[in-house]
């Protein structure tokens, strides 16, 4: 399996906010935010190992600026860290008012997602080779954030996650 | 404001998975169970506070068992804790195949949610006293997954940290 | 097959009344109700025969006081009697304004379902038995809606519905 | 107000049966269906009285002939009698496979309107005249009707029911 | 194959603009109309030659009169002629205010569909005899009309379309 | 106001195709897929004038190569040429099946929009500069698509037509 780099997984989606996607405020809802943020990183996931995948995990989210009625939603979405058979997929998301032509930072998340082979198992996926400082970046984050996710499942010890550790003991 | 318990802020969703609602595998996406969780959570907080309501953020979340196209969705919500605007609810999640009888838990996951006013400002919401021994323990790990969420947003140093710091430096 | 109480099948949905499902006042649309209504009486039926069971007949439905947009809408449905291969399943609604603390009944309703075999062909289902006061009160009076459900069908003439005919007769 | 007939609040729709309309039988939910008929029977009051409607009660409607994915619903919808400010409406439905060139009966329905003044009080609507054998009958039903829907929703005694007192008497 | 008449393919729609399916104007979208075209157009096109069918084209649309939220929308669909796999299909739309009375033509259009056999390859669909002037008319119009589309889709050219040359070389 | 070029209103959309977007054969509807076109093309327009629009009308489409159940649909969209209050929007379509890593061309088509000013009416949009030579030969034949709209509209004779009637009279 050849490496492959984000660039090949980067998918853009667009999507308009509707009045049954908004709460009493006429902003949009966290969680249909999340369910977009959802199939836009599963895209990602499928481009990059060119198999069915489903999501595993997300991480921590913040909403920070509500996205209104009527607003654009960009939401971007790449390959952040290939492992074995999982991949983790970064996702960035804007809001934005044409009329007014204001364009604003929504949120960001990883989502990680499982590639599935013919009989529902995991499968291995090809490499990612990250190839700007941004992705380089971003890359090198994914081993502390997979250790959280692990801690958090309850399938690592915090004194085990070696990364994390060393976050906490800076002085 | 009365001290309220979390039973008061206590909400039971159900819904059933429809095809529109799996992927190619036949499997609940997690995008529209996240958006399910966000309406229960959302309507949890609501009780509590008396007051519209917004996501702040949502914890990581992991997906275990998939659920599967025509069983039901079983969505349980209600607060685990409350701070000065701010409130966390904890949402677990059961699948049941109703034919076969078998009932399995999903996941679960925390979602915070801020109170707002008339004028869409932060507004006080009312302290919230856990009951049983579930709920105690669910309260007391708030502080420590708060300070994760302060980390991860960027608005604390993991260094100040201390809950989360003593969990590192256990031996 | 054992005998089962109308807990066993007890089922509670929560939705939030969004901008499409309501009319031109800004209130549920009674159709949208009506099928949320048969979600829930369909998983209670589902619930106590384990089988897949078909809608076979509502009774008469009475809208009292609308649900607003934004309003939560409660829907509790269980078994109220079971027949030979059919369920009439008892749903009660409430609407909720959540910031007003203001929760108020909404409607009830008899739903009547059919369980089915793989060869969707009608399957006998498991006995009832009622526990409560209120269980058997309802209990009681599905001889009566059922020979009611048989006239209005053209299966039964009413000089033979002596259940119904008793109270005509009343002086 | 000048009086209208039947044909003037005539109301045809056609529907296909879409995936997430089914349930695992492949049929079309009865709910789904009841929500479409509500839609016709709201458009065929609003047509007769030319003012927003309310649904006030729906009457026993018997599911007979399943409605499979991908055949076509018909829906027609008349007044059936007008009353000072309700207007009760028929609904007849039909099935249809087109491959097959199979057209059948699914069921008929009684749905009962209210019309709105602007401040959403009951106001009067114009009367009804039947033109057709068929309009006449079910026009002359309809008094029967309405006193059944007065007893099941607790506003009339059973003995003073006359029109279905003398419906129980027959010897 | 027996001959069929426009009559016989005739289909009735009839939907409600809820707020899902307008613009910020509260007008219905131009996209939303053209799904509930599409789905008219090839009911009728099924009802002809009885057999599934798949969308080819879809004829220059324009769009005149905006339809609000909350009126109603009224499609017809009949074939307007068949030929040897596929038949174009007559769509007229019209808006109304039921409060006011007021009924407007929207628009109109011509889509065209391919009747599939079971190995989804196109197969013949029976003829179409027009019977009233305007059918007759339409029927006419349908050659230029199929001249535009192949010029159109590439797949003739101008100097090769005798029915439009005809067109623009009126004196 | 500026001279604006067709990459500043360049829009890309991506969606995944579910089960109720599709036909029974488990290809995308037509229908469907203009909705989306509208809602991708729309927002294509509202960026390049910053103000809100109507769809005015859409030229002839076909549909070439159907997009299956669970491949990805990618929509592109840009501005083609702006006249003095309506802009022309060209959009392009690719179905994608991310397993087998193949990538099609669905189709390609016009629809053009109008500006409103805060009354309604139609108001001035900036002119357009086409740059790379794809955009130069879209932009030229743009006066010929509107010359075939205004005919087709009935707004302007064949006769009148001089763009359109270069096209026939070639020898």
């Amino acid at each position: 399996m050849g490496v492959k780099t984000p660039k090949e997984s980067h998918i853009v989606m667009t999507e308009i906010v509707l009045p049954n996607d908004t709460n009493v405020h006429g902003n949009l809802m966290g969680g249909r935010l999340m369910y977009w943020m959802d199939i836009a990183a599963a895209l990602a996931a499928g481009k990059h190992c060119n198999a069915p995948v489903v999501t595993a995990s997300v991480d921590n989210i913040s909403f920070e600026s509500p996205i209104k009625l009527g607003n654009v939603v960009h939401i971007e979405a790449k390959l952040s860290r290939a492992f074995n058979t999982s991949m983790e997929v970064h996702i960035r998301v804007w809001g934005e008012d044409l009329t007014h032509q204001y364009k604003y930072k929504s949120n960001e998340a990883y989502y990680t997602f499982v590639a599935l082979d013919p009989n529902r198992k995991p499968r291995p996926v090809p490499p990612l080779q990250p190839e700007t400082e941004d992705e380089k970046r971003i890359f090198d984050g994914a081993l502390r954030r997979r250790q959280l996710r692990l801690i958090l499942g309850g399938k690592m010890k915090p004194e085990d996650a070696e990364e994390l550790k060393a976050l906490f003991k800076k002085e």
